[in-house]
């Protein structure tokens, strides 16, 4: 029973992700969806990512949160436009709430749409959003054991961005590991080893950004 | 139909609830659920009470992870009894899965079942487990913003651990911030600022806990 309503969920889900999919490509807009843990620093990404490209490219943000328009906020204050969704409660962003998102941005001139999906290493990996591409975030004070226990975050992402590298010294986080085990399940995921907050690897996100819009 | 359905899962789940719950009194075990994100550290503060308590009292401890044995094995080594469950993509442990792991134990010498829940700070909040008390950990580097964004594991918690504590001269982090949050959404929490690592504060979550045991 339970698996048979899921199905219908995840359908109903897949007609949406379709649609949404078919209007990023109408539009060119490149649709990238960042999942990770609460706290792993997607909204500091963020922020520091469109500081460095608002004069070059067009960007809009969909902020998904179980509750708040913090991070909308956030985005906001940069001079980006954002589109807060509060899930009230619920573990992962739909398709159908994308859609409506959509309706809220001037799409016309963007080139890029970010969608920071709710902090959950679970949930949000078994929902197509429509995306063009999928974004795994990985905070350096979660651990290195995150790939294995978490696998399908990282063998559906196309890019991973293992952040807060300012920290490592202070914790027992081995790089390589991450790195080997995200590659055993996913070999062509795209790895960053970044820091949000002092800047450092974040050139060649951008660069990775601007070039996946290409 | 969704709601139909998962109302029969969380009925299903409260009558296994309902099960351990007098399983725990007639056994006169303390049985604590831990609620968090990936990586707050949930696994070391247990190897650290683990190796504090184990010859004053009798633990167990009852691991759910969605993939891998890592944090059973990591008990082991610390000479506690742990059962590892795998939810093999679950979001959540269930009290039936938990009725099925205490048959793996021997819960006539136990005091203490510590149950270590799938590293998500949203879906286990929804599951009751029969436990005698609620704990959630949240890690510093996660940010002083989660009360808000996910209110239900804070609200529900008897206890609060916050985490990593070492860490905060490297980050923004406001303590009092959370203490606020967290108390408006429940003023009964007891709240510990600890670190797992260095020991920091630890003392008095393990006084916590062999008294709430009493």
């Amino acid at each position: 029973m339970k698996i048979k309503v899921n199905k219908k969920i995840l359908e109903r889900n897949e007609d949406f992700a379709e649609s949404n999919r078919k209007f990023f490509k109408k539009k060119n807009i490149f649709c990238i969806n960042m999942i990770s843990s609460p706290g792993s620093g997607k909204t500091t990404i963020l922020e520091k990512t469109a500081k460095a490209l608002k004069n070059k490219i067009n960007i809009a943000v969909i902020e998904g949160d179980l509750y708040t328009e913090f991070d909308a906020d956030r985005i906001r204050k940069t001079g980006l436009p954002a589109v807060q969704i509060e899930t009230k409660g619920a573990c992962h962003l739909s398709a159908q709430q994308i859609t409506k998102a959509l309706h809220q941005l001037d799409t016309d001139k963007l080139d890029i749409v970010v969608i920071e999906n709710v902090g959950n290493l679970v949930c949000p990996s078994d929902f197509d959003l429509g995306e063009t591409a999928r974004a795994v975030v990985l905070s350096t004070a979660e651990g290195d054991d995150k790939c294995a226990k978490y696998p399908k975050a990282f063998a559906q992402a196309d890019v991973l961005l293992i952040n807060k590298i300012d920290l490592v010294k202070h914790l027992d986080f081995n790089i390589s590991r991450v790195k080997r085990d995200a590659k055993k399940l996913n070999k062509d995921l795209k790895i960053f080893e970044i820091s949000a907050k002092t800047a450092k690897g974040m050139q060649g996100w951008f660069n990775w950004l601007i070039n996946a819009k290409r």
